[in-house]
């Protein structure tokens, strides 16, 4: 069990989603679509992309992190350590 | 034509490329994959986009802009406002 | 007492020498200085902002969150609702 | 003469507004101020920030890489490299 494991249908479906986002990139770079429309819709799809990152974050934070913390020990100060890295990844991505 | 047009099978591949990467991380969810390791391959998917937004965006003021401020004029105002809304779209996504 | 606490000496100095990175910017911008050198200075301020708001960030999960976590009830979810809200911040920024 | 001459006090006045943000966070970090709010301060700043190198970039693009554009050659060519370069900085950082 992971923190977005009640959540996963909603995650699936936003994935599915964001695939379609990145097959539609593609149907309007193959008949030359102007540039700054397509640039549009990747940073649409690249926000989406983040918001779900957003969203398995907190989860994450909610559910494992805050049970590693409630176990205490090593294990919740790897754990803080891991999350953290996730998160210095995301902004900076 | 645009900017990209001369790239655009090397654009077609990277983005088919970021369309598996979103289908991997429907795999990663489905079977409750650990959350960390999908947050580290949707900021993959998060740098592969924007990666690819950099590249048009290039193209674009190497061909579009240029072109237009060549003509000078208008068009050439307007492109340049069009263009950096594009940049402040991707600096904030 | 705040997760920072400790390493609050070495947090002010790093945010004196950002304070002294944007006073240098406007002694570029002062004397006309090319745009994309004061461009390069911008990006290198904007980092360091960046990296203490990771820093602070980290500190914060394993002090505030942590001990909110192990005493568990409303407190928890408060607290890491608060830190993901501010982790979207800092993403979106 | 560059791109953001005619503003220049503007961006002195954003800049000094900035510094002074710089300085309020050591006020917040020095008596131990809440992380979470100086977090959401760390944020506001880096958004002026990234606002002023957005201004900086378009006024840029409007007048070094449009007159660049305008007597083309290899002198154009390197302009809009070095602010696709620039672009990228900013996107990344």
């Amino acid at each position: 069990m992971n923190g977005y494991t009640q959540d996963k249908e909603a995650y699936l479906r936003r994935l599915r989603r964001i695939e379609g986002q990145v097959r539609g990139l593609q149907k309007m770079v193959e008949p030359d679509k102007y540039c700054i429309d397509i640039l549009t819709q990747v940073s649409a799809a690249t926000k989406a992309l983040q918001s779900v990152a957003l969203g398995l974050m907190e989860d994450h934070l909610a559910h494992c992190v805050t049970q590693a913390a409630a176990e205490g020990g090593d294990t919740a100060t790897a754990k803080v350590r891991q999350a953290s890295d996730a998160i210095a990844r995301l902004v900076r991505s």
